[in-house]
């Protein structure tokens, strides 16, 4: 990426470059060897990341709008293929860790081709633009590859009774903050709206914007830290059935699953923490991740509480930054780890929104496709790159899906006794 | 169930004997060794059903309020709990068809017994009648059980190389009916109320009664038809992933599925429906069924249209039957397949409803616990015992599952432009 | 069966009518219920065996030696095949257990109308007698079912966490008996015949009969006892991986095995054994029953000694039984169990002996298509019918086969030096 | 390895130097990333090969018998452990593709550091002579994981879609050769002796030496090649269940198996093997290789014969290998093949030798406790390094193993009639 011209008048094609130069700087820390191996299905070996974001503007972009396009090499466009039907065959997902060549350094030679004929494609004076919105598209693309890239290497290195650092200071594992008393912040619901608004750019799962009516609502100042969570498996939460769903509770018994992804007791029987600097002692003052919805679910029913739905949490950070900014004091009580702590699992199920239209063409398989047996995720993490995230995104996982930087925010209603059974 | 009193006063004593009765006759075609097998892990033995609902009685009601209460037998406390944590241990559900012992003949005498007592109970003229509705609850409880009993035979004898019959003519796999064009009834939407209203029965899951709002929409006045569905199939459906969510997709790879549950071509190459009267030849005109959710999802995408959500279906149904019950003309036309035909696979994933409270005790696990990755079905099938569905009614199945009575009612949004693709 | 001639002058008409008979003696304590369930793969329901014994005959005899032939009912053919693929399609066995269809009344209309023709085949005048070795492979192969019928029955029975009995007394399972010392019987070895020898029946496996060399060797005079057992589980045994084959002890951690399939220690810490007769205290004197190769391989490193191959089994129980024959006195210490209490695991693989043919035709499946992975046991067990083992006798299971009687018999090398180590 | 002292006065040190030499030299074509991928359970990553055998004379020799021994890292003790319980923990298996961590690098730098220090000890006057065997055994052990390298190597290779070659010419698939007519050598049998006889060295699986009874037998003098093997798939040899032992046939059906593991028919419908050179045309006269057990089993049912056993194998190559050596004229029509083309499966469970002790201590961990459920296979293939193997030498896997490069002899019976079915 030293080749980068002195200035980029084009301001996408400015920004094209700091996002795909921002990929580059996470696997600096990786030897080759780490960039390569796959701990599990769901998670990609680096390399991966690397070339099947490349592939995208290959074959979305240069494929369809380059003048005399030839692909940089023909088989990559099945391997790096990550399901998109429409455009061809793909190469199995368990299997990506075996893909030994292309090496490391043939992909790093593909993106950076990729990258010279992108950016005369950008700063080319063509009229026809139709292509722009394709290249905004990849490059949120590629920031969701670049957090995913963060989870895959923590459980990359996490399986390695080595317990390797991936960085010295774990800046990816979220700040490291005080934890102030909870507060229930109050809404009073009615009839609302939620999804994408305005010119900037969303995901098509993120429109319409459409009427919701919210019956009053109370949503918690901020997540749930390590502490608090550490408290709820003291009192027996992972042994007794009565706070799990039934399918949580199925699950937490067939995995013997007794404390989040990256915990575990030392010899002294306190809790370490994995974390991207290596294993480390639990902070309690920071927001507790790496949880199921199962978890999530089962810790808030223990409460007293419960996870809120999507449409709850858009209203209220919506109504609660409104107001900050109205009132121009954003201190730390009022920041309320909207985002950049830990995304946040909603009860809501993974659906199409009222009116909802994939994007047409391939790229239509961006979301919809996977609107079953998932749950919606608010917020962002501290693994999601600046500037990824707003208000009306939607993140989704299944619910066992643990290697993520996923945390909990309590709801509950608004009623009249005030009474709870709870810690 | 000859014992019966001569007459029953008390009414909830003479519905206790109708569902009680009704439950011995559904199991009358069966031989003893139908009752005790079990073909699948999500399915259970015809005498386990007729042990469990027994069991209900005997537990929640007879222990607690019966004078000097002695089990019938102890052990059938555990054998005979489906998944109620509260109420102690359970036998394996897997394992449910290995359970020769207690014989049918035993369990048979566990039901008079128990009923002997209930009756007793119900007749008396005691003043506490705290627990009248726990009987309620276990006659509804039966009524789906009763069901169950009926779709989980199905499955046993559709295992069978013989395919042998339940009864003589399909009654239980629903009315044989021509099937009139589809129209699209309009609704505006708004902001309405679902869930359970009144003072009448209904489960937890139904309540608290609450505003949603909802964009103008159009469903369908009937169910799709075997012979639509069979169009899906002549047309590709089963082969081209654009039509599948991608777990579904998976979900048909996985399983080689190519056609619904019961459907097998002839040597002629025609349709052929397994039914409880046996194997036949498909009827175009009745509502196709045993559809997962998958397959409901696949085939409305194909047709341009998609799944209701459960309020659309309240919605529009309540409406609908109100408007007939004014005009007082309930020809065909407007009967429109709401109950009684097969389960309407709705887009909505099955969670708790703004302000939902399980019912306190152990009855609270009956709803609540099972809100994580299940879809919303409305209605009521050929299957449903007469009186034990209603408009706020909701079942929840797995997006996989296909031995129920399930099948697709279609909607749409209204859109101003009219063009759509299609079959 | 009570339709029987009164005078069998045919002494094969004679036998077939005692081991027919004696089927049916094993099936009478069970209820319909019981001969219907299969508790897992391997296990087969009793009904099954009642009517694929049948569908012997009728296949392999009636249906090609009886005049005019037509079968009972042609679905048959295909249900009640085992695994001969020359004979045409067969039912999957895991599913034998949903056979409900036919009923036991049905199949035992079966074994009676194929008894009738049987007999009338077997006491005609024909001329045609080259059936009448099929007729004796039918009687064998019957017997062979009478015993898996048993261990069939004890396994469902042990799944029913009521621990029903089959029969009041535990015959079936084995004399109680007091077990003297063991005694190391000296061979010397040699070149020596193993193998089928005289004009009686044998199986196939047991030819041809052929010259082996044997080392110097020992076996114990007894098998190893329960109490025996026990003190190799007190010990340890199941703890340590250094006893165990590196399969046997992927095995053991694979499947959580702590003991023998059957026992199981009561509130007192005190091992029952759940037998034929319900779950009884374990009797250390009698022989151990219901253990995998893996075990009684550990049990024999753990003791300094080893399992004994089959020729060696072979050659020591024939020169034993006809030294005692010569000396006529065969009290209980020169009995040494060589029949009749337990199949005596043995180091060899299942294979096929010097110069082995198959039997032609679709018997030739019976025996050779099972030679890999399997290891050979001697002697007989407890529930094997009078009349049916002898010294060639082969028996075969996979190592990790538990629920048929198999215990231990130990071996060691003749060497020079005497000390071991052991117990 | 630069650091080579000029001159090795000791021929063990010098031997050292060679063998671990040419595990390097293995390594030479492969990149950082090939080196670090595991393809399957079955297999090992290269690297893990490099630092195992390294681990060997580090854990055995070096840490036992080298003056003030501190381990290189003390945490590879678990990593490179194969499955030494004795020596403690062990990695998982399946997770070595994991270890991103330590560096190819660092793994090297091991092999340097401990190379340095064996050969210090090596060439030291030290008095203590005891470990050389422990030496010695160690290199034999290396050699055994210079062929799986390759063998693994050759399999995560073969999973790339691009079908990367390892080197340019497939010298270690074997040598291409014509293939003469087959001979049936014939060997009378009789009582003769087989196992390690002399001083050299052997695995203890090779002893005792003992007497065995062979009748009279005869062998093909070459292998099968893979123009005859086709042959046998033309004839539908994967079709015919006739032709399978029943495992074998359930192993083929369960995987889908059509041809033999590297095999593939290219666009004209011609077989294309995929070997260490890439993929290439079949060459018809080569053996036929990557064959399991099952398949050996039916080609040789197919063909009318069997697979010989250990016993005839060894005696057999024994008698011609002298005899040659007595005629001194080692023509292609004599070498027979019983050396590096390929391994053959003989039909010999791997079981322990008469009087067969275990080596004392963790070494004895060899061999013993892999005694069940194994065949034999003698010879050796073209990727046996040079010295490796010998007339004794047993090798041994699972009857389904396929990645190995595995053929087949074929035996039979010298029969008085001369007739055979088969082609």
């Amino acid at each position: 990426m030293n080749t980068r011209p002195a200035a980029l008048a084009d301001s996408l094609a400015a920004r094209y470059d700091q996002v795909r130069a921002h990929t580059l700087a996470l696997v600096a820390p990786l030897s080759t060897e780490d960039c390569a191996a796959q701990s599990m299905p769901d998670a990609s070996p680096a390399k991966w990341h690397l070339a099947h974001t490349t592939w995208f503007f290959e074959t979305f972009v240069l494929a369809r709008h380059e003048r005399d396009f030839t692909p940089f090499r023909p088989e990559f466009r099945v391997l790096f293929n990550s399901y998109y039907h429409a455009v061809g065959e793909r190469h199995p997902r368990p299997q990506r860790g075996l893909l030994t060549r292309p090496s490391l350094d043939e992909v790093l030679a593909y993106r950076q081709q990729v990258d010279h004929r992108m950016l005369a494609l950008l700063t080319s004076a063509g009229e026809d633009t139709s292509w722009r919105p394709l290249v905004v598209l990849g490059l949120h693309h590629e920031q969701q590859h670049q957090e995913l890239l963060l989870t895959d290497i923590k459980h990359l290195l996490s399986c390695n009774p080595l317990w390797p650092a991936y960085e010295a200071a774990s800046l990816s594992d979220g700040p490291s903050a005080g934890a102030p008393d909870t507060q229930w912040l109050n809404f009073n619901g009615g009839l609302t709206e939620i999804g994408h608004a305005g010119t900037g750019f969303a995901f098509d799962n993120e429109s319409p914007r459409h009427q919701v009516y919210l019956a009053p609502y109370e949503l918690a100042s901020r997540l749930v830290t390590n502490g608090e969570y550490a408290r709820f498996i003291e009192a027996g939460g992972y042994e007794q059935s009565a706070h799990w769903l039934s399918e949580g509770w199925d699950w937490l018994c067939a995995g013997g699953i007794k404390q989040p992804l990256y915990w575990q007791r030392n010899a002294s029987g306190d809790w370490e923490e994995f974390t991207l600097a290596g294993r480390q002692m639990l902070e309690p003052t920071r927001p507790a991740i790496h949880l199921s919805y199962y978890e999530a679910d089962a810790y808030a029913r223990w409460a007293g509480a419960r996870l809120p739905t999507e449409a709850e949490w858009e209203h209220a950070a919506a109504q609660h930054l409104q107001k900050n900014q109205q009132g121009a004091h954003a201190t730390h009580e009022t920041s309320c780890q909207w985002f950049g702590h830990a995304w946040q699992w909603t009860q809501s199920s993974y659906s199409a929104y009222p009116g909802f239209r994939p994007a047409p063409g391939a790229v239509g398989e961006y979301n919809g496709k996977f609107m079953v047996n998932q749950y919606v995720l608010r917020g962002s993490s501290s693994a999601t790159p600046a500037g990824h995230a707003r208000l009306s995104y939607r993140n989704f996982f299944p619910a066992g899906a643990r290697w993520q930087f996923t945390g909990i925010r309590l709801a509950r209603d608004v009623a009249i006794e005030g009474a709870r059974r709870g810690p």
